[in-house]
């Protein structure tokens, strides 16, 4: 297995957790794979509503659920107490159990066994599968294009899940492609990226992305920042491994500094696309850039729109906010691409 | 524990292997630290002979030997049962056991048991030390060159060795920092970059280049290339957090193809200086190329001289053949960086 997969369709469970904000991971996969989730599991009467039917971990089975997936962060990522008899009955009816957990969920003596017994899976998402090859360099079919940033947490997974959406919308052969623990929650699939031992993130990245037919898009989640001092190393393997065609560059209007790294400052929009095509040209040639995905919301929205339009101007690239104005003018330009290709094929036959 | 440490002096354990080739470990530590060497064990009269003396285990423990090095690479990577009573008896004594081998030495479970028993450590020099942190991009006292490479298998560690040797002599404050296997063996200490989770690859390089005094210099081993299509991201992380003042770029001459990807070619040494000045410049703004090291063994002796004088004409830069020439003209760049700072605190005071 080169890649986790999670088996559809998914109970997400809430447990107790009475405050939104963190259940975020059960609340993207409600908004961005509603036609996954079959329920909700809520230990009690006050905990948040994802406006999902509540089910019981009998009706749950019924209805074919085959994944019982861990939507809240719970504090210090352990497992507490009182989920356990309940985790451990979906695991003894032989539904698999997900979570993006620090703790293991292996760590939980009667799960372990209750798994064991039934054959049900105990999947952590933060956990790369093993195995995973040296990257090799070498070309593959299809068309991919990668999230890259001006630092973490810019919205590059919003981008790509946006840019999936509106791809499709078109009538466009796409995927999301996950490199992160949420983002693999949502898509089902994917490698937790920044968790591979660094001799093999190259090689992981090819493998999150593999031959696909011509006219196909992997759409891929961004890690890290080609300027962050921390993470950096993650984001040069991705990009190398991905080998795109395209990227988008994430921004947070406003971010001028690197969150948590107070000496370094953001690099501008422009040194992250010269820099991504420098270090994503070895692998990849023809890479360029189709755009800029701002994440607005700093500013006033009366002044979202000149922002993005001057931007644009500046840079000679479609920046969208895909939040308010969805990621069409991105799909346009991916769209020529793909048109280029077929047009270029149809001449070489 | 921040990096792995092998406890001197060194029992160097050469088991029946009679292949030179694959006693290079071995042949290494007696080459490069002969003073931490106190003798061989062979378990075959025609086991290869590095030059030491022949200790039993009981001599061994009398003249003081901490550590036992497994001074041969076995194929497969594995420990032959043939050697596995020995290695038992001397973890019994309390004589730590180390190896760079692919299996591990837990696994050999009267192994473990003796170790346990006895308190001796069983270390295997390609596990990284666990907790490493993300990088900080903080910047550290003390001055740091780092071996970058054209490719991997170019002499990045010779270079780094013979560099600290030539320092020492000159009376110069420097250490050699191992960041892979036979380095570690070779140094007693240090970490293996390439099998660090790709998060904390750079706080790993930092931790192995910590705050040290004004005038002293860490020596530290490079690992595959920034234009390597499989282990660029362990060689960015090393940069990053190594936060180089200095660099030398290794090279073999006539090599053009990054060996094992037929399809790469390998960059030019002016495109490695660059590249490596863009990388490295974001920790370390005062990043700067000391000079070439040339493996010159392809080439006919009589043309050595010339390539090396051509290169240095071309470049601008100190070029040696480290194995043929030292490392005289490099070291003497070093000085003046150290000079130059000196100079430069007694203008402050």
């Amino acid at each position: 297995m080169s890649e986790i997969v999670i088996r559809p369709p998914y109970l997400i469970f809430v447990g107790t957790e009475t405050r939104p904000t963190y259940v975020k991971t059960g609340l993207g996969l409600v908004d961005w794979r509603p036609e996954l989730c079959k329920g909700q599991l809520r230990l009690s009467d006050d905990a948040v509503d994802l406006g999902l039917p509540d089910l019981g971990l009998g009706e749950a089975l019924g209805s074919g659920v085959n994944s019982l997936v861990i939507g809240t962060a719970a504090v210090g990522g352990g497992i507490p107490e009182e989920w356990v008899e309940t985790l451990v009955m979906a695991a003894e009816l032989g539904i698999d159990i997900v979570a993006g957990l620090h703790s293991s969920l292996d760590e939980v003596k009667d799960l372990r066994a209750a798994a064991d017994r039934s054959g049900a899976n105990l999947i952590n998402v933060r956990k790369p599968p093993e195995n995973l090859p040296v990257g090799t360099g070498k070309k593959r079919t299809g068309k991919r294009v990668l999230m890259v940033g001006t630092d973490c947490a810019v919205g590059k997974k919003y981008t790509a899940l946006q840019l999936e959406k509106d791809m499709k919308k078109q009538g466009m052969n796409a995927d999301f492609r996950a490199s992160g623990q949420t983002g693999i929650l949502i898509a089902g699939r994917g490698i937790p990226i920044d968790s591979v031992v660094s001799d093999f993130v190259a090689g992981a990245a090819e493998m999150l992305s593999p031959d696909n037919s011509a006219d196909h898009w992997d759409v891929i989640e961004g890690q890290g920042g080609l300027f962050h001092p921390g993470y950096a190393p993650v984001t040069v393997g991705l990009l190398m491994g991905s080998q795109p065609d395209a990227f988008v560059v994430c921004h947070e209007a406003g971010r001028n500094i690197i969150e948590g790294w107070d000496e370094y400052q953001t690099p501008s929009i422009a040194e992250v696309i010269e820099r991504t095509k420098v270090i994503g040209g070895l692998t990849n040639p023809d890479i360029e850039c189709v755009g800029v995905s701002v994440n607005t919301s700093p500013l006033k929205p009366e002044n979202r729109t000149t922002y993005l339009s001057e931007l644009s101007a500046k840079l000679g690239l479609p920046c969208v906010d895909p939040l308010h104005t969805g990621a069409g003018p991105i799909v346009g330009k991916l769209q020529a691409i793909s048109d280029a290709d077929q047009k270029a094929l149809r001449q070489v036959s």
